[in-house]
């Protein structure tokens, strides 16, 4: 394996991480906090690690899928552990698993929290926070590639194994062009959310943070009640973000293009509406009594589905206190998903329609038992290796989520805290059912339920099998005679 | 589609439950219970219907695997609705529904009963009840077909659809005889259970029913505690028994031919016993302090996941009184269920196995892209079409699961509930937790959900696509046409 390319990469993340904390600085320098302190400590400890990684440039620059998931799994863990020195050197969060649980559900989208009271924390904390939220969706190595070039065959092989969804979304030959644009889009996305809030009166720390947490699809609040206590509008337009940043940001590309047939003609992106508006109808239908009018209803439902289905995790209502029914169409949607290439997570909604597909498929072959036809996917036949990926990684989810379950039920807090804990944090949502639902926490669990937990935001996130590539034998002894070659030079 | 030879081996079918209804008379003589009448007027009734449908051979032998799904669902509704019949015309189970309910429960040898107290039912009835589970254990079909002379593709189709497992287990080269080398070691084992249990002084009506109900790896008691009162060393002997049958029937066809070396090298059978002693060891150190001494902890916990692992369903421990970590386990090995070939129900442990392998195989594929190694199992690598197989019914599982517990959740009876009376009968295993808990039933769900639940039973016997391809719009045309041609004629 090329270590020293993986080494060269981690210390770029370093680098950028040790940039993007400038920005939390600027916070405590306006709300006059003293938290900056810590941050710039950590600048310096992160900037000089991240120099010294970098200053000998990679011996060779061959760069396999297997150095990707690496690369990609070591980064989202370098760059959450570092992200996660500010929270206990500010004492905010003083013990380090509870402050790397924060941060990985930071940077994962997830939105869980270890938190008690939220609003005892500092603006700085709060915003850095948000912002790795915003700093996770779009995912930590295309943006780091965005901004730094890399050679050899590196690009693509880090966008597969950090892309949402079950193929590449590759809008423009280069693969750093088509990160550029996405996160122009992202960006350009995020700043119209932060303008339409702060039509809508809200303040402008508020404004900023929520929208970094609706455009990663995270759901970390700055308040103890989430988004409720914010006006109507308000809470549409986040609905709204919510929804939109769960597209594929492919379908954006094409209205920038106005290629409309191309648009028109994303199969994802119809039934991830369809899905959406069904879940709200459904739901409607069996909460709108608690409501005192059909409008109220409505409003709740349409936040709460667009916010679980995109995994963002904000909460305006209580769910937890809603019926069975309507409870189980939100545990349904949660691992459905948003689309692929988008900043939601979840099982996504393109690899639900190709599982549909395939199972149709293998109903028709009873009937029809010589035919070969291939699925299509948005009008083209689809390459068997994308069903085979498409069905190892279900049932390699499912799998890992019974696994985590059973690891997290030691701990004996009933079935549904145990189930919608894992169904949570491994679709990156935020909160779960009952003990973890939109008015708990996940501070109570033990810290080794809290490993597993973070263990299952960064496997849902990084899809898997970067990160489960990690325990294979063949990369262990990979990486450890490297080092032996290394000591022996 | 070739209709007529569905319809003269659906007579077929008939003919054999009139003559196997002759058993329970028997049993109503010895007892001198007037149920006789009501048995005898359903064996005129059966056995009539039988006779005018296949007075009149068939038109053609052509017949493929549609038509061997077509008749082998059409088989177990037919047979179970006519098997409902003498628990309604005696009135022990008034309503129609709750009749096919509880039989369909007894062919598909899961056990989920709507009765409050099954003691008050008759002899004659019990026996009937028990006798439904050992019939329906090595298959409907299987058993026709081990007793009448079929021509054409119909056998290895009939074979195909009816069988459980990835594979047909075809052992000699003819299909008939297959069938009767099955039944002949199916009877023979039950009858040396039966007599184990009457050496231990039970009483000859419990050894005979509950040998059934072990056998056919259903798990309908004649008792309102289950097996609770009976003697440690008849629970002993019915914990070995259900686990027995829980092996792949091929097994014992190697044993009789001496074959040791296919007989070891039966990775799906060493798998098996793998996971029942991993299961009980966790669960002993879990419950151990519920119980007097570690031997009552053990035969409770071997009786348990025997119980369990195998679909039985039998219980001697309220086991939703055991810890959630303990009730995890037990719902986990719910969905592994038995081997392949047994008459056990769940998954299957070879079909975990593949998906397991293909899971691994899924990883190495990013470490060595370009490896095209090919699942072994057995030692002997595995087709690519069962591969795919293993995969939609494993997809397909878990979408129907899910869209179950959906359609029950209506009802509002609690997550717990919805999600293990679905997992209990989809897996055909009987009590589930909660509410249908081992000391539970299935009583209170509306008829809606109970018909939900029998398709649930359906679907996991038939492994799934034998029954959803009832529903492929092409099988309804093909009927329809042939209806219609049939008139104008």
């Amino acid at each position: 394996m090329n270590t020293s390319i993986i080494r060269y990469i981690l210390g770029q993340v370093l680098k950028v991480e040790s940039m993007l904390m400038i920005l939390p600085c600027i916070v405590a320098l306006i709300y006059g906090e003293d938290d900056i302190f810590a941050y710039l400590i950590v600048i310096g400890i992160t900037g000089l690690l991240g120099i010294l990684s970098t200053i000998k440039k990679p011996e060779s620059n061959v760069f396999y899928l297997k150095e990707g998931c690496v690369t990609t799994a070591l980064s989202w863990i370098v760059i959450s552990i570092f992200g996660s020195l500010p929270f206990i050197f500010t004492g905010d969060i003083p013990s380090f698993t509870d402050a790397l649980f924060e941060t990985i559900s930071g940077f994962t989208t997830t939105g869980s929290s270890i938190l008690t009271n939220v609003e005892a924390l500092s603006h700085t904390n709060l915003f850095w926070r948000s912002f790795t939220h915003w700093v996770g969706g779009m995912g930590v190595l295309v943006f780091v590639l965005a901004i730094i070039p890399l050679s050899g065959g590196s690009n693509i092989n880090i966008m597969r194994a950090e892309s949402p969804g079950p193929s590449v979304g590759k809008i423009v030959p280069k693969i750093r062009e088509t990160a550029r644009i996405l996160y122009l889009i992202y960006l350009g996305m995020t700043v119209v959310e932060i303008i339409l809030l702060l039509l809508g009166g809200m303040p402008g720390f508020d404004a900023v943070t929520l929208s970094f947490g609706s455009a990663g699809t995270g759901g970390f609040g700055i308040k103890a009640d989430s988004c409720a206590s914010y006006s109507p509008y308000c809470q549409w337009v986040i609905t709204i973000a919510m929804i939109m940043f769960g597209v594929n940001f492919n379908a954006y590309y094409f209205i920038l293009l106005k290629d409309f047939k191309n648009l028109f003609n994303m199969e994802e992106v119809k039934c991830y509406f369809m899905i959406i508006f069904s879940a709200i109808a459904i739901i409607m239908i069996n909460v709108s009594h608690l409501y005192k009018n059909i409008f109220t209803a409505l409003r709740h439902t349409a936040f709460t589905v667009g916010s679980i289905i995109t995994t963002t995790g904000y909460a305006t209502a209580d769910f937890d206190k809603w019926s069975g029914f309507a409870k189980f169409v939100l545990v349904a949607i949660m691992f459905v998903g948003a689309c692929a290439g988008s900043t939601g997570g979840g099982i996504k909604v393109s690899r639900i329609i190709m599982l549909f597909k395939g199972m149709l498929k293998e109903l028709n072959s009873y009937i029809h038992p010589k035919s070969v036809k291939k699925i299509k996917f948005d009008g083209k036949p689809i390459e068997h290796e994308v069903v085979r990926a498409t069905n190892a990684y279900f049932i390699t989810f499912i799998f890992l989520f019974a696994l985590s379950i059973f690891a997290i039920s030691f701990e004996g807090y009933g079935a549904t805290t145990s189930f919608t804990s894992v169904a949570a944090t491994i679709n990156n949502i935020g909160p779960g059912l009952s003990l973890v639902g939109p008015t708990g926490n996940f501070g109570f669990f033990s810290n080794f339920s809290k490993y597993v937990l973070m263990f299952d935001m960064l496997a849902g996130r990084l899809e898997l099998f970067p990160l489960l590539i990690m325990f294979h034998p063949a990369i262990w002894s990979d990486l450890l005679t490297k080092v032996k070659v290394h000591k022996k030079r």
